[in-house]
């Protein structure tokens, strides 16, 4: 068993202790520290039991399900904040969602690795395909902002309308990515499910196992929903005892929580040199989250009368955009070293500072 | 004689239908409707007659020929509707132009070649070239807005001065790009006139035939002013009839009008897997629109005392931008596949829904 | 002797005509030139003696020295600057310092390289770490005024801290570039000092000189000094008389003066087809710039008690923002030609224009 699966392991117990924070009445900052350590195990063991899923239902429908379930962890959360009225903070993990991927994770992958290894390389092909992806969804992101900058007096509503549009295409276009990658040209990405697979220990063969994950996943899934309750209940108390704004911890704090397992594969498999599926994880990730997750929000919000349009506030919008333009310009030649992940954190470094001292409440 | 030519033949019935709608004044509707299906056959014969009289005369001067006239239609259309005292829609047909042939134009190509060819390929160079050049037009006309934003209460006048200046520069740099093109690096571009030519069907030989498509241009140059007279003196009442914005029909419908031959062109290329010349016809018209056709409409403005500046409506330059960013990044590599495609016409989706949704009058 | 050598010969009769002009009281305007004429030959030995003792004290500590000194004297004026309270102007003579080492010189290196060769080639691995680095600076100088855009009222505090923070992570950057270009990935960049050295008449071996090229360096160092203190101290009256604003004579007259040593080399290293080095120096000058000199001003102020924060002026913003953009755009491909030079130039005469026609004080 890995050290990963280890700690793991450990983080399970605060499953129990999160609970007698919030029947004991301990307080929001315990109940909102141990529900974010009990959340990364959880979505670890989400992730797992997906993939050992997609193993045997065969590479389509274990893509798709792969595609859907991959941020079902941030997914849940952003859920369950909406139906709390948190529009911001949802705003604000996706942003910090995205910043995270393409930043933090990329950033790690390709200081560790590049420490390792002089030089890395990977398929520019795929970090171009996703590259025009994230602009696109920048751009989705954007008019909506721009509008509302340039349309003084423009009616809340005319702006939902817009973003419901708006997302529709957007999941459309997630859709054809998918169509693209595990039907029509496949072999660009052949680094896909099987090398992710390839990373974990031989599973055993067989469907025997399929009902024991389809349990795991709802287990995880149920027990995910129940800590995200935990979690976004004491969410402002306990950052406002921290000193910290919603904004801060929405775009920093929330997405490291939802995303800690995914960053663990990414920087491991790049330590092994395998850089296509490290890239491939974090760009990918952060396309799922612009394409299908933000515009699956702004539809379930208007299914459950919290509407949330697109509208993002202009300085989580140029977070975004200069995110995906410098992981753009670093990822387009297909080579890394340890000074473009460094160049990657510095700019994470400089964006969390930013945050840290924008006045937004 | 192919079904394209076979419209086109069609669509000429819709002279005299519009001069009847204008002569017995069947109302705005009918005439905006009549005169813009009119024009686009019109088009279709300048752009024929403009490449037979290039053939006769030479590669030199019908290169020349080529640059000068290959967005004639646009130049008219736009040129009465400064005198009409129309800058605002002047400019959004400039942006509109852009984008139809960045997003609408390529993206299609690319699509519907990629639909039948797994990869298509085009020359890199070429399209760096043209991205460039592209970047230059963006930042010439986001700097007058860029002043009047960091300095309020700027003079009118100043904008004006400066939007002129600008505009010289922009034609020269438009000069030197022929230059390029036709004396010191032909090479890189031998894919232009000849290219164009052999697509059509063979033509007779000997310059017997140079009278006859000089009078063709010259009638459908004369047929296309009349036209756009009507065009631009029933747009907006007609538009108001259909509860379209000024802004709408500026920036998405005058540009298919103008641009349809062309399109056709771009696509049906792209088809038969000649992408050199597809994106070529594409990024070279918006570049001939961004460096030429603007920067001669603020000079004609002023010298007939209808004084346009370069001064964009933010969420124009807004969609200029984000157009030319996301088609360098598809285009800058030489490959495309139908996602590709897929992606810039989304961009094209997603900024005519926020044109739609704008509510500037 | 070469051409160059004579003229800065030449120049350095400025040094005791502008001494003169001080103590006579000749007025700003003669005081104003004559120091700035005397500085561009000071800047030049300043470098001479810089790499002289390079060469001597072996490449490691030599490019470090180099690195330090390079932009030796836009530091020592915009200090001085700093030191008299002229902020502004200090923020603007770092934003032209970019805009001219990635424009101007790089322009002029391409155009003049490109008449005499058709096609130049460079590498683009340099090229394109550079411009990430430029990338992060960017972002680094755009949010400080993001954040004042888009918090109304925030404290002039908040974003002096947020500016020191980013100072220091920059500077961190900086420190990681030197180790990456000058430890652990030298041989991307071997065509640093060394070939900058051969340019040069060959030098007399032995540590003898270490001495004499100590000396001229601190007589030299002096001497800038004295001299900025003429030009800073009749900036502002001599530019008045001139009617231009301190933007423009920031922005545009300042890094002019301060560069002319570099832009000679690195358009007579593009002529003689070493286009590796003389992109080097554009690039590197202009990262040195944004890495080094500006978050070193802010530290410097924050410690003389002349508080400047990272906040530019919105405008300066967008001028480095599209100057790092296009030269980003056309260095990218490590191929250059005439043409490219021209939009270099091109994009440098629009933000020259817009500078003169910007209203700000």
């Amino acid at each position: 068993m890995t050290l990963k699966n280890r700690i793991f392991i450990v983080l399970l117990l605060f499953i129990p202790v999160s609970i007698a924070a919030d029947l004991l009445e301990w307080g929001p900052l315990p109940l909102f520290a141990t529900s974010a350590l009990a959340i990364v195990p959880l979505a670890a063991w989400m992730g797992t039991a997906t993939e050992e899923i997609a193993v045997v239902i065969g590479p389509s429908a274990g893509g798709l399900l792969n595609a859907t379930f991959g941020n079902a962890t941030e997914l849940i959360i952003a859920f369950i904040a909406l139906q709390a009225g948190l529009v911001e903070v949802v705003k604000a993990s996706i942003t910090g969602s995205i910043l995270g991927n393409l930043l933090l994770v990329m950033g790690l992958s390709m200081l560790l690795g590049g420490l390792r290894f002089k030089e890395q390389t990977f398929q520019p092909v795929v970090a171009r395909v996703n590259a025009s992806s994230m602009n696109l969804a920048v751009i989705a992101i954007l008019l909506p902002t721009a509008i509302k900058f340039s349309a003084e007096g423009i009616e809340s509503q005319v702006l939902q309308n817009l973003s419901i549009a708006v997302a529709i295409v957007l999941i459309g276009v997630y859709g054809l990515t998918l169509l693209f990658s595990m039907k029509t040209h496949t072999y660009l990405f052949d680094v896909g499910v099987a090398g992710m697979e390839s990373e974990e220990e031989p599973h055993e063969e067989g469907s025997g196992n399929l009902r024991l994950w389809i349990g795991v996943l709802l287990a995880a899934t149920l027990a995910v929903a129940v800590e995200s309750e935990f979690l976004v209940g004491s969410l402002e108390a306990a950052t406002e005892q921290l000193g910290l704004t919603p904004l801060f911890t929405g775009v920093i704090l929330l997405p490291i929580i939802g995303n800690a397992a995914e960053h663990a594969t990414a920087v491991t498999v790049a330590m092994k040199d395998k850089m296509d599926l490290s890239v491939s994880v974090a760009v990918g990730s952060s396309m799922q989250i612009a394409l299908f997750v933000a515009p699956a929000l702004v539809l379930a919000g208007w299914v459950i009368g919290q509407p949330m349009d697109l509208d993002f506030n202009p300085f989580e919008l140029v977070a975004v955009a200069v995110s995906v333009l410098i992981a753009n310009s670093i990822s387009s030649d297909g080579q890394s070293n340890w000074l473009e992940g460094t160049l990657l954190l510095a700019t994470y470094a400089v964006l969390g500072l930013a945050f840290y001292f924008h006045p937004l409440t």
